[in-house]
């Protein structure tokens, strides 16, 4: 009877530690699935069509002499940004991008609450995309003061960073050597939030002239 | 007898989950204490007196008129900097900042192992420090092709990333809007090491002109 004991807690301590084990490798494998996301893209992108990425729905073939259905960095940024669903914080040097301009649009056109702080001297050079934005109602600001605003982040439903050394150019894209960082990480996406709200109210034209209005231009 | 048996069998279980729950405990904390280290630094900042950094070991004090002890932005990014044990991977458009030039000397002088690139046409600004790296024997790489090297990151010992939209000017630090993102999540830092040497490789003025030898210039 003793030895049938024994026998019957040696294989209960079995059962335990199997489970045990079972238990260790699903929340291994939880944790894995479920981790934040972090995506670092490179840029120059290759030049390829982006009718697929803007009208994904569409029935009607592409016939321009661009490469087709190629998945560059640049279609995996416009894929993120398109992505946002309730607001947009665009906090950027330089913006002359049209086909980021677009998708700024589109999202614009979709409802999603977008604001956009930009330099002042880059806001009126030629092929700045700010004045598109402008007449389009979005809420653009530029920063007042003599220094530059040399960011280059975006914000996308208070959750997901971009950020990087690639102003929204078409240079950057398809010239220089970029880098664009895509992070859920609070701790990332946090401070810029933060600092965003920062310049926004720092940058917002009816304080600096003493009135409260909010007069965006 | 029966009776025993079970007492023990369910006294033996209770062990057991108790233990499986003070191994999960252990786990979670293990992964709250040793998760990665993420930080964002913003810039201008308030230009301070350095001599802390450079020398902590010191036990003259220092007479100049700028604030003393106090923590900013910049030292902040210094100490991390000045943390590097054995390589510093730096990869930087613009590179006239006096303090960060003297911080890599540090580095250089301690024997870690240091390779710069940078962007050809900034090489030769006024200011620019990347001939004080020369000469003081850290290797140097210039991007060669016609499109702008835009990058502004720092890879330490293999797995802490600095990147942001900051160059390494005294104009960025102490003027500009600018942001830093300092991380170690392997997601981010990895992609980062490999654009370091894909560039490195592919900016190595030995392979351009068709012969074996390293020759940094």
């Amino acid at each position: 009877m003793s030895v049938m004991l024994t026998v019957k807690m040696v294989g209960l301590g079995l059962v335990a530690v199997s489970l045990s084990l079972e238990l260790l490798g699903w929340l291994f494998t939880r944790l894995r699935s479920g981790r934040t996301l972090n995506e670092v893209l490179f840029f120059p992108s290759e030049v390829t069509c982006l009718e697929h990425i803007f009208t994904p729905a569409s029935s009607r073939p592409c016939y321009c002499s661009l490469p087709h259905g190629v998945e560059t960095s640049f279609t995996r940024l416009l894929r993120r940004i398109l992505s946002t669903s309730s607001s947009l914080d665009l906090c950027v040097f330089a913006f002359s991008n049209m086909n980021l301009c677009r998708a700024v649009l589109m999202l614009h056109s979709r409802g999603i609450i977008i604001r956009v702080l930009t330099d002042r001297d880059y806001t009126v050079i030629t092929g700045s995309q700010i004045g598109v934005l402008r007449k389009a109602g979005i809420r653009v600001r530029s920063h007042m003061d003599s220094v530059h605003m040399h960011h280059k982040f975006a914000v996308l439903d208070g959750r997901l960073l971009i950020t990087g050394s690639l102003n929204w150019t078409l240079t950057a894209v398809q010239c220089n050597k970029e880098n664009i960082l895509i992070t859920e990480e609070p701790d990332l996406v946090r401070p810029f939030t933060q600092e965003f709200h920062s310049l926004w109210v720092h940058n917002d034209p009816g304080r600096k002239h003493g009135s409260g209005d909010q007069i965006e231009y």
